[in-house]
Formats: C-alpha cells, sequence, structure tokens
C-alpha cells in the first residue's frame, strides 16, 4: 500500500538571505519543493505539504503548479520544530514518509529503499567517510538503539560512520501514540520529530535505518548550496541527455531545464542554455546560444542566437546575433544581426544580416509573413502587420511597409550621392 | 626498428546511439581515430586500421584527411571479436602494436613505453586503487603469468591492482603461431586477442607488462564518456597554450583545437571559443568570442565576436556583436553589431555601429573594398560589389550602392520630416 | 605593536613566459602585488616592497594604484635571492613580516597567525599528505630545529608532514644580526633567508611555527598556475556575493570582479562576467552578458547584453545583443540589437530593435537625450548631438538629424515602390 508523504515546508530559511521562503527557491528554473513533490508523486497519492512562513504565497505558488496536493498549516508559535509540524496531521494511510522541502535532489529511487523496510520507523542513514561532529546512528542486530551525538558518543560510538539524513518513514500507529508525546524541553524549544525513536525503542517498537545516497538527501540552507545543488541536478539531466545520445560539449557550461526534451542524436555546444519546454530534435546548437520553450528540428542554431518562447523551428540555419520570437520558420536562413518576432517564414526564403520585424508599434504586436524563396536584403525593416509573397526580392535598407506581390522587387531607397571633397573639408588636411 | 600498428575501428559502439560508427565520433573537432592514427604516426609508418561497421564510411572519412594508411575489411560475421580482427593482417615488421579506435587520449609518448620492453607479447596495465571488478594481471618475477577475472581470483590474487589496459605489442611470430587457435567457445562467441597471453605463456613465450597512465588509455563507449575525454584532451591543449605563455580566465570554460596556434603573449578571457587552424598572436581575446580558422594578430576581439573562417584581423580593435567573414582587417575599428563579409579593409578606417556588408544579392558572394581612413557611419549597408577609397565619409543609415572616390562623402539620405502632435493622435491622450 | 611588512617584489618570473614582470601578473584584474598590499595594510602601516626586475614599471604601476607604501630597491646582481632581497631594508618596527609577491591568495587572517606567536622567527608550515620531496620543518617541543630536505632527511624526519609555506616573521634585531651572515655558497649562488633560521637556532634563538591554510600560500610561477590561483580567488568572490544573497547559476562560468558590489538579492545566470567597480542591486543579470564599471538597479539584463564603463541603469530591461556605454537610462526598455552611447534616457521610453545612437562623428563624442514615453522605431539612427523631448514617436528606419519636439513624429523615409516581375528577370525562371 501506497504511504502518505507529508514535506515539510514551513521555515523561513533565515540563511537564504531572501525574501522569497526557503522551499520556493529554484534549482533549473524549478522551486525545490516541486521537485520534491514530483518525485514523491512517483511513490505515493496522497501528499501533504505543512506551511508556516508565508504560508499564502507557497500554497498558492505550488497550487498553481501542481493539483492534488493539500497543505497544512503548522502552528510554529505554539509548536515549532519538525515535531510540531506533524500536529494536526491525519494520516489516511497506514505509513507516512516525512520529507523536508529543502532536499531538492530526492529521487523516488531511494525513497523506495525506506519503503522496502517493515518496521515501525524506518530513518534514513548516511555512511561518510568522516563522521566527526555528526550523531552517529546507533545499530544492533539490524535494529537502531539510538542516535547519539558527538559530545555523548562513547569511543567506540565515534567509529560508527553512519550518520542521520533526516528523514523518516513512520506507521501511523506510531505516530498516533507518540507525537503528542514529543516535548520541547531543549535548547531551542523546538518539537523534534527524531525523538520518535526514543520513544519507539523505549516502548518496545521496532526502529530499522535504511542506507541512502549522500547526494539525494542533501539540504540546502544558503544559496552556495542551492547553487551546489542546481549543479548536481543539472549533471543529471545532462547525464541523462549525453545516454540518450546527444553529444555534449564542456557539459559543466550548459545549463540545461529538466523539462526540455531531446529526440535523436544532436550536438550541444559549450556555453549554451537551454530553458523551459524545449524540444531539440537532430539538431545542431552552436556556442553561446540561449533557446526557451521552443521547439527545434534539424536546424543549426548560433553561435550566440536567442530563441525566446514559442518558436519553431524546422530544417532552418540560425547565426550568430540573431533572436527569434514566436516565430514559425521553416527551410529559412537567417544568418547575422537580426530580428525575427511574431512572424512566419516559408522554405527557401533567405534573410539577410541586420533584418528587423517592426512587430510592436507602440500599443500592440503584429504578424509578418513571408513566402517562400524570398530574399529579404540586408538591413531592411518589415513594418508589420506586412504579407511578403513567394519569390520576392527586398532591396537592402529597405523600410517595408506594405505587402510585396509574387515575383515583385520591393524597394525604399533614395539615390546615393557623392559629395566630392567634405571629407577634407569636414576632417581638415 | 619501428612496429607496425594496427588499430581496431570495426566497431558500432552501440551505445553510442549514433548512426556515425564509434570510432569517427568527435573529440575538439578531430574523430577519436583521426586523432589516435596521428599519434601512432609518430611511432610507426605502417598503420592499419581495422573496419566492418560503415567500413566505407570510416574509410572515406579517414582516407580523405590521413594519407599513407591501410585499412583492412574485418569478417565479423564469422570471425567477431579482437581476435578476429587480425584475421588477415599480414604483418611486415617484426612488431606490431595493436591499438583500439575509441581510445582517444593515447599519446605516443605513452606507447613508447611499450616498445622500450622486449617480450614475445607486451601487454598495458593500470594500476588502480580500488581494482575490484576489473580483471587482474597476475606476475611472476616480471613474467605475466596470466589475466585472472575477478570472480575466479583467488583471496591473494584480489590484492593485485594492476588491470589489463588493452593494447597490446605482439611479436609478428606470435600472431603467426597463434592467431588461428584462438577459438570463440565463449559466451559472447567473440574471438579475444587476450587469448594470446595464455597461448604464448604455455608455449613457453615471454609475456611482459608495461604500465600505463589510466588517464591516456580511457576507452570512450558512451556520449558521456566522449564528453569526459573532450575535457581531458582540452585539458592538455589548454595547458600547452598557458605554459607556451598564454593567459586563460576560466580555462575550464575555453574551448580551444588542437590546431589553435599561439604566438608570444595572449590574454584568452572566459567562455571563449577557438577553433580549426587558427593562429592568435599577442592578442586580447575577450568573453564569449568565437574564432574559427582565422589569423589573428596585436588585435583585441570581443566581447561576444564572432570571426569566422579565413578572416585575417591585424592591429584591430573588433567589438561586440561584430561578425566577420572571409575579411583582411588592418588597423580597423569595428566595435558594434556589424557584420563584415568578404571584405578588405585597410588602416585607420572606422566602422560605425550597425554596418552591413551585403555580400550576397541572392546568387554571387561579391567583395567589399574599403581604403584608409575612411568613416562608415553607422547603419549604413555596403552593396557589394563596391569600392570605397582612402579618406571617405559615408552618412549614417546610407545604402552605399557605388564606389566612393577619395575624400568624398557617401550618402543617400531623405530629409527628416517633424509632424507635430502625431504621437497624441497615434496614442490618444 | 603592528610589524613592518616587506614584500619580495623583485623576480622576473621566467616560467610566466612574459614581458610583464611576476608580480604585475593578475587575478581577476588585479595584479598579485596590489592584492598581497592589499591584504598586508589590514595588518600593517608600514609596508616596502622590493623590487629589481623592471623596477620602474612595477614601482609605477603599483605607485599609481596605492598609496602611502615604499619601495626598496635589491641589487640583484651583487645580493641576489631572497636574502639579498633584505638588505638595505632598515625595519623600524619590532617585526617584520616577509611575504612573497607571487602569492596573491594571501588573507590578513592567515597572516595573524603568525603575529599571534612570540619567537625571534615565526615561520609558517603548511601540512600535507604527501610531503615527499619537500623539506620537513623539524620541530622538539615546539621549537623549530631546522628545515632539512628530502635527501637528507632520515627515516624519521620524512615521516613529518610539515613542510615550509616560504612565509616569515622575524624579530628585526634578528635581521640585524644574522642577515650579512647569510652566505650564497650554494649551487645557485643566491642568499636564502632561510639561512637565518639556523642562524638563529645556533645562536640559542628561538624558533618557531605556524600552520597556515596551504590554499592562502599557494605560490604563482606559471601562467597555468595564475589561472588556477584566480580560479579560488574567484571561488572567494563568488562565495562571499551567495552568502550575501545573491543567487548564481553554473558559478565556475561566471567571472566577478572583487570589487564588485551586490545589494539586497540577485540572481547571476551562467556564463556572466561583471567587472570593475559595478554595483549590482536587486537585479537579475541573464546568460552571457558582460558588465563593466556600471551601477545596475531593479533591471534585467541580457541575455548576451554589454553594459560597458559609466552606464547608469534603473528599473529598466536591457535585453539581447544591446550595447549600452557611458549612458543613463531609468525605466527604459531596449530589447534587441541596438548600441546606446553617451545617452540620457527617461521612463516609459521604449527603443526598438536595432536603433544606433550614432554618438561619433570620427572627430568627436557627441550625446544623446530622450525624454519620456519615446518610441523609438526600429533600426532608426540617432545622430549626436540630439534631443528627443518627451511623447515623441520615430519612426522605423529613420535617420534623425535634428531635435524632435514634444508629441511629435520624426521621420525620414521614402516611399516603397514595388517593381513586379523583377525577382523572375533577375534570378530567371
Amino acid at each position: 500500500m501506497k504511504p502518505a508523504v507529508v514535506i515539510l515546508g514551513a521555515g523561513k530559511g533565515t540563511r537564504m538571505k531572501s525574501s522569497t521562503p526557503k522551499v520556493l527557491h529554484k534549482i533549473a528554473n524549478h522551486s525545490m519543493l516541486s521537485l520534491i513533490i514530483k518525485e514523491a508523486q512517483k511513490i505515493s497519492d496522497d501528499i501533504t505539504v505543512v506551511v508556516a512562513h508565508q504560508a499564502d504565497r507557497v500554497e498558492s505558488e505550488i497550487g498553481d503548479e501542481i493539483s492534488n496536493i493539500k497543505f497544512l498549516r503548522q502552528d510554529d508559535k505554539n509548536y515549532p520544530g519538525t515535531g510540531g509540524a506533524l500536529r494536526g496531521f491525519r494520516c489516511e494511510k497506514e505509513r507516512v514518509l516525512v520529507l523536508n522541502g529543502d532536499m531538492p535532489l530526492i529521487e523516488s529511487s531511494e525513497l523506495q529503499k525506506l519503503l522496502d523496510v517493515e518496521a515501525d520507523i524506518v530513518m534514513t542513514s548516511i555512511n561518510l567517510d568522516n563522521p566527526t561532529g555528526y550523531g552517529r546512528v546507533v545499530e544492533v542486530n539490524g535494529e537502531v538503539q539510538k542516535i547519539v551525538e558527538e559530545k555523548d558518543a562513547s569511543t567506540d560510538e565515534k567509529l560508527i560512520n553512519s550518520v542521520n539524513a533526516g528523514v523518516y518513514l513512520f506507521r501511523s500507529s506510531i505516530l498516533n501514540k507518540h507525537l503528542l508525546n514529543i516535548d520541547n524541553s531543549n535548547a531551542s524549544g523546538e518539537y523534534y520529530l527524531t525523538d520518535l525513536i526514543e520513544l519507539t525503542v523505549n516502548s518496545g517498537g521496532s526502529v530499522k535505518s535504511a542506507i541512502v545516497s549522500k547526494e539525494n538527501f542533501m539540504g540546502v540552507n544558503s544559496k552556495k548550496q542551492l547553487s551546489e545543488a542546481e549543479e548536481i541536478f543539472l549533471d543529471r539531466v545532462r547525464d541523462r541527455a549525453m545516454i540518450s545520445g546527444v553529444t555534449m560539449h564542456l557539459p559543466k557550461t550548459i545549463f540545461i531545464d529538466p523539462d526540455v526534451r531531446f529526440i535523436g542524436e544532436s550536438d550541444i555546444e559549450q556555453n549554451v542554455t537551454i530553458l523551459g519546454k524545449t524540444t531539440i530534435k537532430e539538431s545542431h546548437i552552436k556556442a553561446g546560444t540561449v533557446i526557451e520553450d521552443s521547439y527545434i528540428d534539424n536546424s543549426t542554431i548560433g553561435v550566440t542566437a536567442h530563441i525566446r518562447p514559442d518558436s519553431h523551428i524546422v530544417d532552418s540555419k540560425i547565426g550568430n546575433f540573431v533572436e527569434v520570437k514566436k516565430s514559425q520558420l521553416k527551410g529559412v536562413k537567417s544568418g547575422h544581426l537580426t530580428y525575427i518576432g511574431d512572424s512566419e517564414i516559408d522554405e527557401g526564403t533567405n534573410i539577410g544580416a541586420g533584418v528587423i520585424t517592426c512587430n510592436y508599434d507602440g500599443k500592440a504586436k503584429h504578424k509578418t509573413k513571408i513566402g517562400k524563396n524570398v530574399f529579404v536584403g540586408s538591413d531592411s525593416q518589415l513594418v508589420a502587420p506586412v504579407t511578403i509573397s513567394d519569390d520576392v526580392m527586398i532591396g537592402a535598407g529597405s523600410t517595408i511597409t506594405a505587402d510585396a506581390p509574387k515575383g515583385s522587387l520591393a524597394i525604399s531607397r533614395i539615390k546615393m550621392k557623392i559629395i566630392n571633397g567634405f571629407f577634407y573639408k569636414f576632417f581638415g588636411k
């Protein structure tokens, strides 16, 4: 039977130095909390997020993104701490897994390790080469006896290298029996879930430990740790892409959103950023390019191009310092210093250097349509709304303010003048 | 006497998830196979590449790039495996070194270590801190007795930390004597070269081992390993440049082709890419710049400039978002948002922001020639073919469609009009 | 009492392969020597730099940047080496700390560790896991007895893992007593400061050792080490920013000058460079952007924008391939492919794609002033000096050569012409 999951998301996260509550900080553009919920959803259909600090903001931001989760408000004035967080939680499953909202690297495969253990409490432990300073998990015959802090540890206990990873799976009966018995007579005045271990052992219950991956259970308490967690998270995303057949150059310099989808073989060069629900199919993304929420198929993009959301680029070549936004391109070449916005451009069309689609008139955005085999001369402006039919040539430097019919030349140009000797008059000599 | 070299390049490389045969995958824009051949050429003049999967493609791609190598087609249907690869190979040297086409980091200095050992077979071994899982090289008095797999290893043998690196130097006589005795009665049904070790030891021959660098003998089986090998390869390229006097900032973000040549002191900033047969002499390459197959001398390039092939830039300053292609620049300043293609520009000339050389008319590329001390006004277009003589001024926003004589002003401009009140009429208010 | 500090800056640094003297090589755009002086100034008001190689250049470059330091010229022909460097130094303090000009990572907090020890000489030592090859620091009861070189070390001495870090704090009396007794009868013919240890021990003085951080005392002898030191230095700068509340993505790809100041929360994306005395306040700096010596407040910059010195950007949005130089922007949107130089632009103004301020006429730079709520049409040129009043619309592709009054439309445009059938005439078909 699937467990209930409770995710602790009440904390402020003082060390984040932020007006944003801790669990809403982002890893690869996804809040830590949403990443954890998505993993939890793979093993549970009953997920509760405990909130307190900026509870409204957490509820609305997460609620907008993910449906089918419950929120529980912690009374953190009267019952602070992880033990306080579960007060008022009514478990409808046989077991409940308690996760921390600041552990964004948790994967369901690691959580499954807990679920596979039978005990009243299954705690998580990590093996450290050097456990100095951490509380050690003392086990006898596979049963956890206690967690002993460094300062209280005996010489033998100090040799133990498994330490508490902070995630627990409880039988609901244990929560019902012991939760209200946790007290807060400690230095911080908080209620600690960890105390349930002692209460359970003392009353003859069974506590076992599952060894889990250190990386999965990394907690994020500062923006430095946030960047470290993001790096590990991106390693996973990049590795997954490479395993699927994507070539990456200097992958540590490549930023890829986990929602990006790769189809077939693509080549992603150094210093590239790919964001949002982008699909890259059989394409070559060159150095320094940024792509957002777009579809790229059988195309070469960059170096240093910027593809903004809602672009659909097929069989095309987009070159340096070209920006494309909300446009459909099929079989198009646009090599240099161009802005293509709100446009549809068809096969065989070549966009010269420095071309600008003037899609905004100060009031609204308008569309540019360019047909097949059009030659758009360099540095011309297409003042939208405007339609250029198939087989049109546009003269360099033209301001195109009206539609151009099939087969025509569209041009706005004044004859060039030569004023002899002007250079010397102006500069002297 | 120089050995023959055989490079095994027959494999498909299933884990690469690619339509390209494994050995043609690239490290810093050079196929793994070509990198290995180039190292092999330093120690041998008799090199054979064994091909099977997509044999035609491998032969033509490598044959186009490198001359003086032989190809041998493996009958991988009937004789699969490394042992099958050498069937039909006729060795004209006393010794033959067998390399794997998926070890792109091999350097001739490491191969020399094998050549310096006298034995019927010289195998390579690597010392691993943790050899668990690898076949151990069992040696007695400097003679290899056997390679024992983990599962067959005795307690003592498990303590051995030298493992087989997979590269062998054979006396030809050993190949002639034993190659056809290798059988394929094993799980995979393949013929293994490794079996020659046992056959040789059993018949009283001498097998020795050369300890080699782990990094050199890294095999590439997936695109993740390809990226890892490329990173190590680029480390070598970057280190070599720095040792020669080049300053690099955040070298891990800098991609440099091994064919790039540095002369004197240069400064290469973060996120720079330098490709192909580029020469950089006493220049400053600023952040985010990409340079391909060009010559840069005493110049500053970037930030974020793109120098495309066949550019020759001397004593110049190229600024942000400027693209130069197939052009000669000497003593030129081009600071901003410009495309210079198929051009020759001479000393003292200043190219304004947003200037475009219109080198393509839809049918062919044409040349732009600009003389000395020319002032090219911003956002002007030079419609090639066009020649601007020395001491010319070009007005901002002009479309230059004809040659401009020395000392002149060339301009195409219509008088600006003011329409009072239009703003309020258009936007309301 | 504060010590005197002597910084050894006389060396050429042959392995740097450079025409620049070693101590003037830069870490994050600051010379190694200036970084060391700034740390030394935190613990001393009496700083002397010993110079010899290119002494004039070192003195003038450092003297221009930092006041209140003394220079001492070493007679490196007759008295080479670190022992020779202090000849002629007259110590006016009770103690003198001798630093090396090629240790750019030294921090005053580590230097304080030496000052806290009482002895005739306080030397620095580093603990190495593997000290093989290094001279070991032999101590008995907390007193340094000698430094023994690898080749002279006994079996017991070889087990010592603390090695000499090369920085010393001397009582002035020790210098006065022993400095001239150092001889140069060694292989290199140089005078070594290290010899003072033996001279002091032998005459009954006290020599103690302070354990210091290996990273702080890293010496830079090559451009590879320079890049490694810069990476460590940048780690400090980036970590400091993140601890203060700045979010960074792929921090290893971000280059930040130590003089950059962050206020509040900002978000710095991958592949960003921020240089000079820049302030970033509550802003979002997107991938691939470069910012130099500017003030950015409540703004979004990039992707791939370039903000050059003396820009002051508030409440604005600057987009891709936009360059801003020496300009004041408040409440401005400039999204694409634009050059804004020597300009003042006011609230509500929108700069279209491809707009160029023509600030340079070949002779001098001129200013562009743009008022509130101006709509600057795409690809227009503003030929400075020029003033655009509030509520002006500028037509796309216009060359603006004169001031535009409030509420007007400014436009320079020739009517577009259609020439039917031209396309087929030109291209055939």
